[in-house]
C-alpha cells in the first residue's frame, strides 16, 4: 500500500531511515527498562534513583516520538511494535525481579554509554544525506550524555 | 535476593500479583501498538485519529505505572521488559508499515475489547483476595470501555 | 439504525442501562433546578448560597456527562432531551419566581436526600451485573452526600 | 413575595424581560440537545463533532447564565426549570437514540439558524428600552453565527 | 502645553469627554468607599460582604482605568486627583467609623443605583457623538447592574 | 462552487461583507508593517518601541482573524492573500531598510489615524444592516484608538 | 444539641461512624508524627527522607479531611481534638529529639503497616453497611500501601 | 545522640528554643481545633465560617512548620508529637460534637486572643537573644491578629 | 456603636493607630496621583514611565489595604474616604492636564521622598508600642525607597 | 542611514542575508495563505483542517520573526512589507473564494514541499559562511517537513 | 559623576552601605562556589546534593540582587565585579576539580556558618542607623541558617 | 581523585573541554558585569536598560550552567570559582561606581561582540572533535548575537 512521500532522494532517505529506526528501537527499549528499574529498585538510595529513572524514561519517550515522526516525515514507516523491540534491542538490560540501587546505577551508565556510542556513528553517517536528521541525533546524544554523567557521578562504591 | 515485604497473606498476594502482571503486559503492549498506529496511520481521518491514539497511549502508560507500582507494593516484582512483553502479549496488533485509518479504528476496537474481557475476569478473581487491587482494575476497565466506545462509534464504514 | 456494541451481556447491559438513564435524568434535573435557585434566591444569605449552588450545578453537570458516556460505552443510547427530563424527573423542585434563602436550603436538602435514596438502590442493583457502573454510582453518592451535609448543616432556623 | 427592584421603568423592564426569558429557554434547550448529540453521535466524523458539540454546549451554558442573571438584575425572575424548558422550547431537536454524524451537523445548522433568527428580532425590540440588554443579545448572536458557520462549512455531503 | 490629538471632531470630543470625566469620578469614588466599607464593616455577615466589596472595588478600579485611558485617547486629559474626586463626587457614601453589615448592603444598593442612573443618561448622550464611548459605558452599566442586583437580593431585613 | 449560507438578507450581507473585507486588508497590512518596523527600528528608544509594536501586531492579527471569520459566518469568503493585500492596502507604510525610532512613532500615529477614520465610516454604514458587525467594528476602533494615543503621547520631539 | 441528619439507617450509621472515627485518629496521628520526623531527622539521607515525609503528611492530612467530612455527612460528629488523638492513637511513634534516618525509615514502615492492617479490617466491616465509606477506605489503603512500599524498598541496611 | 549544631551561644539558644517550642504547640493545637470546628460547625453561617476556618488552619500549619524548622536550625529539636500537644496545649478549645456557628466565632476570637498574648511576651523575650526568631514571631502575631479581627468583626450577636 | 476590640493597651493602640491612619492617607493619595500621572503623561519616555507608574500604584494600593486592615485589627477604624484623603493629603501632587515625562519623574522622586521621611518618623514612634506595626512600616519604607531610587536614577536631565 | 553593525565579514553576511530574506518571504507568504485557507475551507473535514492550518500559521509566524531578527542581528535589514511579499512570493497559493477541504490538503502539501526544497538549498549555501544561520534553517526545515507529512498522510482520496 | 541621592543622613548611609557591600560579596561568592560544587560533585549522594546546592545558589542570587538594589536605593553604588569578588571574598571555598559528596556537605556547612557569623555582626551594626537594612539582613540570616541546618543534619559520617 | 568517565576519546575530550571552559568563564563574567551595570546604571533610559540587562544576565547564567554540565558530562571538571573568573576573564567590563546609560549600551555591545568572536573560533575548533559541543556553542552564539543587535540598535547617540 502507498503511504507518505519523501522529501529526500532515495539513497539519502535510506540512510536517514536506518539511523532513525535504529535509534527508535534503542529509545523505546530504554524507556521500558528504565521503567523496569523504576519499579524494581531496592536499597537506601531507592527514592532518589526511582525519581531519576523517570527522567530517563520521560526523555526516551519524548525523543522516541520525535524520531519516529521524523521517519514518517521522510516517508519511512517506523516500527516500534513489541516484537520488533524485543528482536532488535541489543543494549544491556536488567535481570528479572528486585534489583539493588548500586546495580541500577551501573546498569544505566552502561546502557546509556552503549546507546551514545551507536548514536555517534549515526551522527557521522547522516551528516551528508540529511543534516536535519543529524541535528536531531546530535540533540539526543547531548541529552543522553548529560543523563549518563549524572548516573556516572553517583556510581559509588564503584566496585560493589 | 530479598525485596519488599507484602501486606497481604500469601495466597491473596499470588492472585493479586498474577492479575496485576497480566494487566501490566496488556497495558504496555497497548501503549506500544498505540504509538505504532499513531505514527503509521494514513487516510483522510489521519489527524483526528492520530490525536485520539495519543490519549489511548497516555492512558495505557499512566495505568501501567500504577499497576506495576501496586504489584511492588504487594511485594510482587513487576516485569515489563521488552522480551517479557513480546512473549506474553496476546492482544491483536498492527502489521508492519503504513496502515489505513479505517483499519486502525477496527484494530483499536478489537484490541480494547479483548483487553476489557480479560480485565473483567481479573475483577472477579481479585474481589475476595484484595479489594484494593480490584478497585484499581475496575477503574482501568471503565476508562478502557470509554475509549473503546469512542472508536466503536466512529467505526464507519463498518465493512470496509 | 445500528449503533455502539456493548461489552456486557444483554441482561447486565439492561440493568446497568436503566440505572444510568435514571441517574442521568436526576442529575440533569438537579443541574437545572440548582441554576434556577442560583438565579432566583433572595435573602441575607444570598451570596453564600448563590456560590454554593454553583458547586452543586458543577457537580451535577460533570457527573451527568460521565454517566451518559458510560451508558454509551455500554451500548445504551442515553436520553437527556428537554422533554425526557421534564417527563421523568420526580425529585422536588422550586416553584416559579423569587425564593427565600431559607427555602432554598431546605429544598436542596430534600432534593439531594431523595436523589441519594434512589442512588443507593441502584448501587445494590448494579453490584452483580456491572461493578464498573456500581463504582461510578458509589462515587456520585459520596459526593452528593457531602454536598447534602453542607446544606443540612446550615439548615437553620429549621422551622422557618 | 417581593424580590429584586429594577433599574428600568416598567415598560422597558417588560420588553427586556421577555427577550431575556425567551433567550434563556433557547440557550438551555440548546445546551441539552447539544449534549444529547454529543453522547449519541455515531459515524466516521464522531470525534471531531463530539468535541465541537461541547463548544456549543459550553457557549450555551455560559450565555444562559449571563442572560438569566441579567434578568434578575432587571428585577425579572428568570425561569429555567425542566418543565418550563420542555414547554417553551420550539427549536429543532434530535430524535431518540443513536444519530449519524451527518444528521447531527444538519440539525445543529438548523437549530442555530432558528435561534439566530429569533435573537435578531429581540435585538431590534430591545434597542430602545434597554441598550445594555441589546448589547448582550448582539454578543450572543455573533457567537452563535460563528458556530453556525463552522457547522455549515462542514455540512457535506449536503443531500445525504 | 500641547498634548494628545483627538480622533474626534470638537463637539463630539467635548460630549464624550464630559461623559468620561463624570464616570471617572464616580468610579474612583466608588473604589474608595468600597474599600472604606471593606475595612470598617462589622456584623454576622462580615466575611461574605467583605469579600463581595472587593469585587466592587476591583470592578471600579479596572473600569476607571479604561475610562481614563479612553479620555486620553480622545485628547481629553482625565482628572482623578484626590481634590477633584472629593469636590465632584456626589453619590452616597459611608459615615466615619465602624458600620453594620446591613447598613453597608443598603449603602451599596443606593450608591450603585445612583451611579447607574447617571450612566444611563450618558449612554443616551454619547450615542451620536461617539458610539465607541457609548459601548464602553453600556458595558460598565451592565456590570454595575449585576453587582447592584447581588446586593439588592441580600438586602434583608429591608427596614433595619 | 457553493459555500456557506448567510443568516443575513442579501443587501445587508453585501454592506457588512464590504466593511469586513476592507477592515481585513487594513488589519493584515497593519500586522505586516508593524513587524517590519519591529525588525528595522534603530535609535535610543529601540527597546521600548520594539516591544510596543508587537502589541500592535498582536492586536491586528487577532482582530483580522475575528473579522475574517465574521465574513465567513455571513457567507462572504474573506480574501487575505498576499496579492490582495498588496493591491488593496492604502494606509501609510515604512520605506525599505533601517528606520529611526522617531520616524516609527510618527508613522504608527499616521497609519492608525487613517485606519480609524475608515473604521468610523464603516461603523456608520453597518449600523442598520448588521448591528453584530457594527459591534465588532466598534470594539476594533476603541482598541486602535487606545494604541494610537500611546504612540501620539510619546511622539516627541514633534518636528524631528 | 441536634446536628446533621444521616442518610443511613442507624446500625449502618454506627458501623461506618466507628470506622471513620478510628481512621481519622490514625491519619491525624500519622500527620503529626510524620512532621515530627520531618523536623528531627539527621543522617546522610536527611534531604531525601525529609521530602518524602512531607508526602506522607500531605496524604494523611488530605485523607483526614475527607474522612472527617464523610463522618459529618453521615450525621456522625468527628473528633480530632488534641486530647482525643493523644488518648486514642495506638500506632508506633518516634521518641523525643533527634532521630537517625535509618530509624525513621523503619518507623514509617512499621507505622504504615499497622495502619494498613486496621484499615483492611474496616474495609471488611463496612462492605455491607455502607459501600461509599468502604470505597473511601479502599482508596486510603491503596495510597498508604504505596507509600509503605517506598519506605520498605529503601529500608537498608535492614538490621541497623 | 548528637544532632544539629547551633549558630547561637547557649543562653540565647535556650531562650529562643523555649519561645519556638511554646509557639509550636500553640500553632499545632490551633490547627487541630480549627479543623475540629471546620467539621462540626452547624448553623446558618456554616459555609462562610467553614471556609474561614480553613484559612486559620492553613496559617497555623504553615507557621508551625516554619517555627519547628527554625528550632531545628538553632540546634533545638522541636516536639510536636500528639502526647506533647495534648499535655502542653492550654488555649481554649471546642467541646465534643456539633457546635453552633456563633459559638465557633466566639471560640476562635478567644483562642487567637490568648495565643497573641503569649506571642507578644515571646517577642519581648527574644529581642535581645535572637532578632531572627523575634522577626518570625512578629510576623506570626501580625497574621493572627488579622485573623482574630475578622472573627471579632463578625462576632454577632455578641451575647448569644 | 461598638466595633472591634483591640489586642493592644490603650496608649499603644493610639500611637499605632495614628501612624497607620497617616500612612493610609499617604498611600491612597499616592495611588491616585500615580494613576493621574499614568494617564496624563506625554513625552518620548511615555511608555516606560507609564508602565513604571503602575508599579507605584500597585504597591501603594496593596500596602494601603494591609495598613488599613492592620488598623482594624488593632480596633482603630481606618478612614480612606475621598473627603478625608483630600483634606489630609499633604505630599506633592501633579497639576491638572497633560504633564511632561521629565516633570513626572521629578514629581515622583519628590513625593516618594516626602512619604519616606514621614514613614521613618513613624518607625521610630511605633518601635516601643507595637513592633508588629513597626515591622509593617519598615517593609513599606524599604519598598518605597527602592521605587524612589528607580525614578531618581532616571531623573535626567536634572535641571529641566 | 547607518544601522546595525554585522558580526560577520562581508561575503558571509551577504550569503546569510540572502538566505534569510528569501526564507522570510516564504514564511510570511505561508502564514497569509494558511490563514486564507483557514477561513475559506469547506467540506466534511472542515474542523480538523481548520485547526491544523492554524498550527502551520503559528509555526510560520514564529519562525518568520526569528528569521527576520537574525537578519537584523547580522546587519541586514529584513523586508516583510506587503508589496515585497506579493512581488517575491513564488510558492503555490489558493485561488479566491471558498475552497474544498481536499484541495486545501493538496495545496498545503505542494506549498510546503516547494518551501522545503528551497530551504535545503539554503542549508547547503550557508554551511560555510554562517553555521548559526544554517542551524536555524535546519530547524525550520525539520518542522515544515513534519507538518508536510501530516497533510500528506491525510491527502486522500489522492486523485480527487 | 553624580548618581543617586540618599534618603539617609551621611553616617547612617556609610554604615548601611558597608554592611550591604560586605553582604553582597559574600552572597555572590556563595552563588559561584555553590554552582562550582553543583557541577563537580561526585559520590553516591550526587543527585540529592546537586539539587540542594541549586537552592543555595538560587537563594544567594536572589538576595544578592535585593542587597545590591538596597545599596543603590541608599545612594551607595554596589560593586559585584569579578575582580572585586575575587579580592574581597574570604569565606571557605572548594578546591579545583571533582569533589566528594561528603566534602561538599562539610564545605557548605562551614561556608554558611562563616557567612552567618558576619551577618549577625551587621545586624547589630545597622540596628540604629537603618532598621530597613537591618530587617533585610535578618531575613537573609534566617534563610541561610535554615539552609545551613539542612546540610548540617546530613553531615554524616562526621569525621570522613 | 577519580571522577566522571568521558564518552569522547582523549584528544577530542581536550579540545571540547578547552572550548567549554573558556566559554564558561566568559558567560559567568558576563553575568556578573551584567548585574553590575543593572545596579549602577543612571540616566533617562535607566528602566529600559535595567530590564534589558537582566535578560543578558538570565541568558548568561542559563548557558553557563549548560556549558559547565556539558563539560562534566565529557569528564572535564569545569572551573567557575571567583578566583578563576577574575584571572581568566578578558572581555571588557565596567569601571567602579555609577555609570551613564549610554556608556552601558556601548559597553554591552563591545563585550558581547568580543564574546561572539571567541565563540566563532570555538565553533570551528569543535566541529570535528565533538559536534554535540559545537551545536551548543552555535546556539549560544545565535542568542548572544541577537542580544548584541538589540543593544547596537539602540546605541545612540553613537559618539557620546
Amino acid at each position: 500500500m502507498t503511504g507518505v512521500n519523501s522529501t529526500l532522494p532515495e539513497p539519502a532517505r535510506r540512510v536517514a531511515g536506518d539511523a532513525l529506526q535504529g535509534t527508535l528501537v534503542d529509545l523505546l527499549g530504554l524507556s521500558l527498562i528504565g521503567k523496569q528499574a523504576h519499579w524494581n529498585i531496592v536499597g537506601p538510595r531507592f527514592r532518589s534513583i526511582h525519581l531519576q529513572l523517570d527522567e530517563v524514561v520521560s526523555t526516551a519517550r519524548s525523543y522516541a516520538d520525535t524520531v519516529a515522526e521524523r521517519a514518517s516525515a521522510l516517508g519511512v514507516p517506523p516500527d516500534g511494535r513489541p516484537e520488533t523491540i524485543a528482536a532488535a534491542y541489543t543494549l544491556p538490560g536488567p535481570k528479572e525481579g528486585w534489583i539493588r540501587d548500586t546495580e541500577v546505577v551501573q546498569l544505566v551508565v552502561d546502557t546509556l554509554g552503549a546507546a551514545i556510542e551507536r548514536l555517534r556513528e549515526r551522527i557521522t553517517a547522516t551528516a551528508e544525506p540529511d543534516p536535519v536528521t543529524q541535528d536531531l541525533l546530535i540533540g539526543i546524544t547531548g541529552e543522553l550524555e548529560k543523563q549518563r554523567w549524572m548516573f556516572d557521578a553517583e556510581n559509588w562504591p564503584r566496585d560493589e
